[in-house]
């Protein structure tokens, strides 16, 4: 597919032409920069350098070559969406989050400037017309987690119509069942949007293939435990980035090959940094593409980040569906199960979080932890208080950053993470 | 009652006895300065000036001989917690939400930073021992509103436990069945608090009792169509408060009197100030005791306040609960059904609230709205540019403040203030 071929594919989709050429063009060089200049990566990440290199292109071309058959693109905001039911409808799941300042401006003519940067990103790159992802949705969902994303899809409903599923906030039992009211009404709103009914035999194998999904990267996760370090948190962070854009059956397959890949690297005691390397756990909010900002300011700063406690990170891997279910009852309620596990923030109590991220710090062999939190959000800035405190009752010492998108602050940054590692020697 | 009575009943509670000293002079000369320099007040205002002058003192007392009496009390954050269940049990029910600046360091160890002054107040005034209402509960009740709270609670539960009650987040009939069950938890709770069951005749009265009051609150909004105001929205708001902490009955009784004198007052075409002075509604943030500086600066400003779209306002009169229901079953139904009517900013969609804001600014003859927004609160600075759009559509001016309870700003605010209030001319 030539360069000219995907501008016009752009055009249809009515982007900004010039807005995202300038966009991609600062795209491949922060890529370079924080990706291409690593020592010793291993011969799997061409992969990753090659989803990355045609996030917008030949993945985008591909959506629309399954539109021109008749499937569906279903956008998300949340591991809370089951990619399960959009699967069994044979429609494709994409994410939608978005980790850059661009159109911040125009977002905030939406939602208040208190808002965090993952919001702002994400309306400012439907404003300004930069997102081919969105353009290239038949139904997008957003879902009641966080005060901000909650109000906010109030408003980005008016520019782009937003399906709201709604998360309970305690796992009491009637909270649970709102969620299974909640599941089953997506499903049958994805079999209204798709036209198929989502059989049995279908639910399953949306399923199988998440948990498939699901278990590469589990076991990316456990392969982290070694020391020295087989991947760089970096590489790490950007497959369980890819894992919300790309083709879920070649994407299992091709994380499976790189875990034989660091086996035997391991195998060989080889890694990406040497061996007593300061370890260090992120853990807290989602990083969506391309922020790529902190782990690349730790990992410059004689650290290595052997495991990412975030959505786009263990919070979305951890827990499968069970698999033995053959009814569609008993298959939706091993979806909501598993659904309510999850450890969001947004949960109250989430005592199980405290108890995942000291579970991880500890299998992952790490010296400390590095809780980040977007400026301006509420439920993960709050726990960073309790995460301080769980870890320093286990000697686990940890940092808590509170950031955005900016760059004005990575000095600063990079000043107290170094101070930071440091200390752990 | 003598002072030194009152001391050693604040030492009892464990109070601060020297910070809360400090505090009441604050107070005390704040009330002056805001209060008790209006002209032509009602004389009915003395009942508020009373109550206000022993917030701490006799109606703390009154608490301690109820509970002397082996009844219980229930304090509160939000309009959300069903005093119908808490009186048909003989408790008392409490607001404990509070609007100063004192012990905002201490609060900001246990929640962030970027929280709103009202949760950094109701923490800091438990941590710096200041508050003898916190002090007297023998249970409080917190809920899933704001992030804010949500996520507070669970800090402020480890030093002062606190009860949670689920908010749904939409007014699906699955959000509906989620809060039936929490409204009947409560009821429960409360039953198991107080050794008392809560009979159909007991949750009648209960029933009764707050329709009564919230009955004399929409009187009261009523009367405040007329020009001149016949009130001031100082006193008015001070009204509203004082609902959170005086015995029902007696304020029932007691504002039901003041709409008799007020009613006499708009008859002789009497007013607060001039006919023809500009006339403001207040929509947006609860305003706790005692925040009263906005109103202030408002009320300084040339212009008068005739509504206030609040939690502490018509967000908690407006609504009755249904009197015909003889079950217990009738009655908890109409108890859900009315508190879903709530337009409170933590609901999405939360449509209603910009036609309620919208019919109050028309009902009252209102000249322009200022939306109040606390600093950090994401649910209503989010709705702040939703009801701007809306009021715009229908030629109303509006201006919106973020503020906090500092009183940095006051001199900004008045600027500002004075701007919009000329427009309006």
């Amino acid at each position: 597919m030539t360069e000219s071929s995907h501008r016009e594919m752009w055009e249809k989709l009515d982007l900004d032409l010039d807005a995202h050429d300038a966009l991609l063009e600062v795209l491949g060089k922060f890529y370079g920069d924080i990706y291409m200049s690593q020592q010793n990566r291993l011969q799997g990440a061409e992969y990753l350098d090659f989803v990355l290199s045609e996030v917008h292109g030949l993945r985008i071309k591909e959506l629309q070559d399954a539109k021109a058959e008749g499937r569906k693109v279903v956008g998300t905001f949340c591991v809370f969406v089951p990619e399960e039911i959009t699967l069994a409808a044979d429609a494709v799941h994409v994410g939608l989050c978005a980790g850059a300042d661009a159109g911040t401006d125009l977002a905030e003519q939406l939602v208040p400037r208190n808002t965090c940067a993952l919001i702002k990103s994400f309306i400012g790159f439907k404003m300004a017309k930069l997102c081919p992802y969105t353009e290239s949705c038949d139904m997008i969902v957003g879902e009641t987690t966080c005060d901000g994303k909650k109000k906010a899809y109030e408003a980005f409903n008016e520019i782009a119509p937003t399906y709201i599923m709604e998360v309970p906030q305690t796992k009491t039992e009637a909270a649970r069942a709102l969620w299974k009211s909640e599941v089953l009404r997506y499903l049958a709103e994805v079999e209204k949007l798709t036209g198929k009914t989502i059989t049995p035999e279908r639910l399953k194998q949306g399923i199988k293939t998440t948990n498939a999904k699901r278990r590469a990267l589990q076991r990316l996760t456990s392969l982290r435990a070694a020391d020295p370090a087989p991947i760089s948190g970096r590489d790490a962070l950007l497959v369980n980035q890819i894992s919300f854009y790309d083709e879920p059956i070649r994407f299992t397959a091709k994380i499976n090959e790189l875990c034989d890949e660091l086996e035997k690297r391991i195998a060989a005691k080889g890694g990406i940094a040497p061996a007593k390397t300061p370890r260090l756990l992120l853990s807290g909010c989602p990083m969506a593409v391309p922020n790529w900002k902190l782990p690349y300011v730790i990992e410059s700063s004689g650290a290595v980040i052997v495991g990412e406690e975030s959505c786009i990170g263990t919070r979305n891997s951890r827990d499968l569906v069970d698999e033995s279910g053959e009814t569609m009852d008993e298959m939706i309620d091993a979806i909501v199960d598993r659904y309510m596990k999850i450890d969001c923030a947004c949960f109250t109590p989430n005592t199980e979080r405290q108890e995942n991220v000291t579970e991880l710090a500890k299998r992952m062999n790490a010296d400390g932890v590095i809780h980040y939190s977007l400026l301006f959000c509420q439920p993960y800035t709050h726990e960073a208080l309790k995460v301080d405190k769980t870890l320093q009752a286990e000697g686990i010492p940890m940092l808590s950053i509170e950031t955005d998108y900016s760059m004005e602050d990575v000095e600063q940054l990079k000043t107290r993470v170094e101070a930071f590692v440091e200390t752990l020697a």
